[in-house]
């Protein structure tokens, strides 16, 4: 009780005094009156800060150091831990009370820490360290350097042997790696504490393949204690942290870690130029915005990593990135950007384009100099550029992945929009495509023939159906092409595809674009002035609840026709050369089913029309996304018209909380902060609010259609907790970012145990 | 069947071309061999458009007669005049077959149509027309002037006395006021046709009114059978018709009918400019505007009226000005607005800042030109400018809201901001404020000491909570003071007051006004740049969903402080000068139940410690807005910490449909015409969807708390349609703008019966 109101370093203070005085370095080379000094020291400072003296009854002091360890429970340091390691629904610690053992009792006791295995790799090789004549204290103070613990046999054999004895009866009791204190006093082996070990995702995946094939434990066992929220970091690439340590980098400041992996390059700022300095001259760069839009798409797919100033877990850029597998820090908000004079200015120091800094995506920590980057071993065997025999890692992954297929009921697809990214899904283990966004096909990607967006912005500005049509009509055999190459890259796997969703202005160079408007002007030869208007026409106060999705196919018809008929041809066209295709149309942003209605009927016109002139009917589906609260409160009546739903938890968080992704970074963190929500909603899926509607829309819709296929394509997709509650709720699949899913796979077997 | 198929203008070409040869002018000029003649030119029409011969058995005419009436149901006009007049759910029409009877056939034949009591103004005076040795289509054509009914007499004095006999035994019978035709066929009266008469409604007013009093009908069918949806058009300032007749002024365009009543003034199109205009130069000012927005306030409340090129039926503008009774029409699309060259052009028409239009609210109507504005005798009497003896009208209003309110069950209550709306609201019946909306005391409003707005940017701009509340301190006294002017303008009414809502960008010039930006900096004394950052960094992508109503006050609860206490300490001024004053504070926004005890909690702190100051306690509520779907999903939650709900249907409408208000109208209109909704669903609930999650609210919030006071604030409070559903759904009250509470009053008595 007392003497925890001393602060911690005023007792330092003494010691070191003291060490001072007698000029030496470590607390063992001070004598008797040394230590008697010292405790004078204690007493006087307990004195001093409480007022009363040190309590002299051994029982007091008992008491007063049991409610210490009570009250650390609410201390800064342990909330803290709590909240970064999601410890959640505890209502206190204990505390057990042992009679002291010494290690510091001369030249024949010693302390020690050590692991059962290897808690950095998982390797099955006793590990630990040791110092003789020393208290736990002194490892940490790192005055003294501990020493590896296969040397402790040199100095006492004994307890040595009798160590890896204990090593090898702990784990086939607990069944798990343990993490073991011990003290050897007067030769004497003490074992103080075992519990299972902390360890890397690395030493996780390998101590679990490994003990199954130990027959230590059982799959399901093995399944279910991979920490899900880590697994993704095996296939990150890494900031090589030796590289880091070597040269004392300090961290310039943190934003979100948005994406895992590191990453190092030269700044750009925009994306053009990102795309210039990659192709023209095989640069590393790092995109650096205040935030990304669907404009950056090709100097994102260029960059090693992303770093905005403004955006949370869900804004454009962290989607993006980790539907790339590209590292992401986003919502850095220190940073200063200046497009103008292309800085970026963090904490008084200024960085100009073409300097190099790095981002850990792991942590959010943003680096103002070069670092090394490490690939993943995982992601070289499974993208061919690495055999399985040369990565042992990469052989207990896909042993690991096996198990975790066997125990799963709910099915994985992927999010993904072009070939590539498909075949990094399948490798993956996608067992389909759960959401390709179309309309990033009407941007022109790296070594593609360019004319999509021009296409685009043809059809938008035209001013008649007709002039869109023929505008249209130059994106039809684009789209079929990008239609055809996935369903090549799925052989034969479904592939839920979405219409047209984003307004149309994120096609246009906005207001403060002048040039690009200029651009656009003469690409089409129309006057600037023509662009300016429909940009001004197009603006909208909240575009996220605008002009969008389906609501754009109803008003222009044309589109959906476009879109359907390039994924038809396509599908007809892959299964007509022996392939194999399962179309599933998707209708974005229903609210009401009258608008589904008007949708399919165009849909179902185009479709037929298809298939008469190709003289070959194709099996397919039609379907919606339930993103709008209202199809949620409606999906009785929508389910008799889809036959599938997919719930893109994106907009449906953002409607039904009332928060724009793009925007909340401004009070979300603080609210997680505050415990309004436990988890950022767009991270999380908020079950009690927006989880509240699935419920009821897959009970109705069920109840309307019991064979309607239900899956969720948001970004919730890929989180361990959602996929939990999608199998809960009885979802047939989740869609997720090609990176995220064998995490989904992961999370949906640890979901069915 | 066949005739149906020949264009009219067929027949009438081959009519006219008689009438010419002939050189006569009235079809009764002809003679049997022109009627010969012409009877041939039609059987050669009937052959050249069907092929085949009009048929000559009577049976089969009749059958092609029967068939056409029944097909006419779905021809344009009659599609067109359903969906005008709101007519659903009918399956078809009818066909009565009679033997025909001619008022053509000499000199003591003639045909009329007369209605029971005036149409126009209600009292109870036959009046009509009638032309005799006419058919039907003679009037109609309007070659001939009919002669007023009254006239009848000296022609036809026993079919007169007849008629007016007959008058009295229909309206005996169908207890309401008939529109008759008839015929005279030499000498005979014939009654073609009764039905209940159109009227205006000054006519439905005056003959509710007095059919009561005669003892004709009772009060409940005097309150059911008045159309609502006009019930407002009895107190807007109207165009004088005759004047635009008289000239001959054709509309240059037309948009939406947004707060009804005629307007008529000079162009200006900046708020400032207005106001300098009214105060400086007592001009009559009509405000034109791309869009209006906070900033607008002073402008709108000095115009006549409000023409708006962009935004719905609850547009800023659109809401504002039915708040204030000020005449407004929004969103009329054809209008180009320069506000750089201050011109306004449309139809190739240019008009330059200072000329004079009109607007008509009723219609939408836009008119290139002066038109003479009469004011509502009503509203005159209601506000004390006429005394109630000096107009019939405003006698029947008074008599016909007393049966109102004996039959309703639900409370009225207004949206108001000021001591001034809410005289007038108390004036039309208003039971309380159900919406008072804080932030509209933020803007320096006419008539007001000045410096408003700038301690409000001084808050926003302060970088510190110690400079925040050193700004919000100065907004202290005014903001008390507006509510001392409302608890005593309400006498005792409950006041619900809402805590502050809009983004902060709303009080700050943006991006597109550096002259605005520059003006702040000055003001408050600090360098434009800061300004402009600050801008910068309150920019939202989607302000609907940023950063807004409690989620303000969760993060700077200074501002809640403020605000409390300006309205505790308001109410016991009142309370304590003998007064009386009910207020309930509400927090506006609240998605999650942690969110509005963390509210709450701030909220009792101060109201604890004001009573304490005081040395006394008032009674006063807390409770919240249920305007966030996830709110309404999780009521229950929130109705044990809430005392009161207050449905925010705007709000709910735009984030359960996904609707910006702001932006929809760009498809929404196109959506009622398509039928995917069957009403704007901000101007009318949507029940199926919106509806439902109000009704999940209200069943599961009094299932938490049976005494739980429910209402709704949003526009919709004073939609007819939508007062019935809060009626049938339990509501305590609903709350609307000052100029919808008697239509409120009156919807909540039919929902009633």
């Amino acid at each position: 009780d007392v003497a925890l109101e001393v602060p911690h370093h005023d007792f330092e203070k003494v010691l070191d005094a003291q060490k001072h005085k007698r000029k030496v370095k470590n607390d063992t080379d001070l004598d008797a009156s040394d230590l008697r000094a010292v405790i004078e020291g204690y007493l006087k400072a307990v004195k001093k800060h409480t007022g009363a003296d040190f309590p002299t009854d051994p029982r007091a002091q008992l008491r007063a150091a049991i409610d210490a360890v009570l009250r650390s429970w609410n201390n800064d340091r342990c909330v803290k831990y709590r909240q970064l390691n999601d410890i959640r629904g505890l209502k206190g610690t204990a505390v057990n009370v042992q009679s002291m053992v010494y290690g510091n009792m001369g030249i024949t006791s010693g302390i020690g820490v050590c692991f059962t295995r290897n808690p950095a790799d998982g390797e099955n090789r006793f590990y630990g360290e040791y110092l003789m004549n020393a208290q736990g204290e002194d490892v940490v103070a790192g005055i003294r350097t501990p020493q590896p613990i296969s040397d402790l046999e040199k100095n006492d054999a004994h307890s040595y042997h009798q160590l890896l004895d204990v090593r090898g009866r702990l784990e086939q009791h607990y069944k798990d790696m343990q993490d073991i204190e011990f003290t050897i006093q007067e030769g004497k082996l003490y074992i103080l504490q075992t519990r299972n070990g902390k360890r890397t995702v690395f030493s996780w995946l390998r101590t679990c393949v490994e003990m199954v094939e130990e027959g230590l434990i059982d799959e399901k066992t093995a399944v279910k204690r991979m920490p899900a929220g880590e697994f993704n970091k095996l296939f990150a690439p890494i900031l090589d942290s030796e590289d880091i340590k070597k040269r004392s980098i300090k961290p310039l400041t943190r934003g979100l870690n948005a994406s895992p992996g590191g990453a190092c390059g030269q700044i750009v700022f925009h994306s053009a130029e990102a795309e210039k300095l990659v192709k023209e001259k095989k640069k590393k760069v790092l995109l650096v915005r205040i935030e990304t839009s669907p404009e950056d798409i090709g100097g994102m797919a260029v960059a090693q990593g992303i770093l905005t100033a403004r955006g949370g877990m869900t804004s454009h850029a962290a989607v993006v990135a980790r539907g790339m597998g590209c590292p992401c820090v986003a919502g850095a908000s220190d940073l200063q950007i200046d497009y103008a004079k292309k800085t970026l200015t963090v904490g008084g120091q200024k960085f100009k384009e073409g300097e190099q800094i790095a981002i850990d995506g792991f942590t959010g920590d943003v680096y103002g100099a070069a670092v090394s980057v490490k690939p993943s071993e995982i992601v070289q065997v499974l993208s061919g550029d690495l055999t399985e025999d040369k990565s042992l890692l990469a052989r207990h992954y896909n042993k690991y992945m096996a198990m975790v297929d066997r125990l799963r009921r709910l099915k994985v697809r992927t999010n993904s929009d072009t070939p590539k990214d498909t075949d990094m899904a399948v490798a993956f283990g996608a067992e389909g495509i759960g959401l390709c966004r179309t309309e990033h096909m009407f941007f022109d990607l790296p070594g593609q023939k360019p004319g999509r967006v021009l296409a685009v912005r043809e059809m938008i500005l035209a001013e008649t159906e007709k002039d869109r049509r023929k505008a249209l009509a130059k994106l039809l055999p684009m789209q079929r092409g990008d239609f055809v190459g996935i369903f090549k890259a799925l052989a034969g796997r479904p592939a839920t595809i979405r219409l047209i969703d984003p307004p149309l202005h994120e096609f246009l160079p906005q207001k403060d674009n002048p040039k690009g408007q200029r651009a656009v002007a003469r690409e089409l030869k129309i006057p600037v002035a023509k662009v300016a208007a429909k940009v001004e026409e197009l603006h909208e106060f909240n575009p996220m609840l605008g002009f969008r999705g389906c609501r754009l196919t109803v008003i222009y018809p044309e589109i959906l026709e476009m879109q359907v008929r390039a994924i038809i041809e396509a599908a007809i066209q892959v299964i007509a050369a022996g392939g194999a295709a399962e179309p599933e149309i998707m209708i974005p942003l229903i609210g009401h089913v009258r608008e589904y209605e008007i949708c399919r009927q165009q849909a179902v016109a185009v479709i037929e029309e298809v298939f008469t002139k190709k003289g070959r009917r194709i099996p397919y589906k039609l379907g919606t996304m339930i993103e709008v609260p209202r199809a949620a409160v409606t999906a009785g009546a929508i389910a008799k018209a889809a036959e599938f739903f997919s719930f893109g938890t994106n907009d449906l968080t953002q409607m039904t909380c009332g928060f724009s992704r793009d925007d909340s970074g401004r009070f979300l963190p603080r609210y997680v902060e505050l415990g309004i929500y436990d988890y950022e909603p767009f991270a999380v899926l908020d079950q009690e609010g927006v989880g509240r509607l699935i419920r009821m829309a897959v009970e109705e819709g069920r109840a309307a259609r019991p064979d309607l296929k239900i899956g969720i394509c948001g970004e919730h997709g890929g989180d361990p907790k959602t996929v939990g509650f999608c199998h809960k709720v009885g979802f047939d699949y989740v869609s997720c970012s090609p990176y995220r899913v064998p995490v989904a796979r992961l999370a949906a077997a640890q979901a069915a145990l």
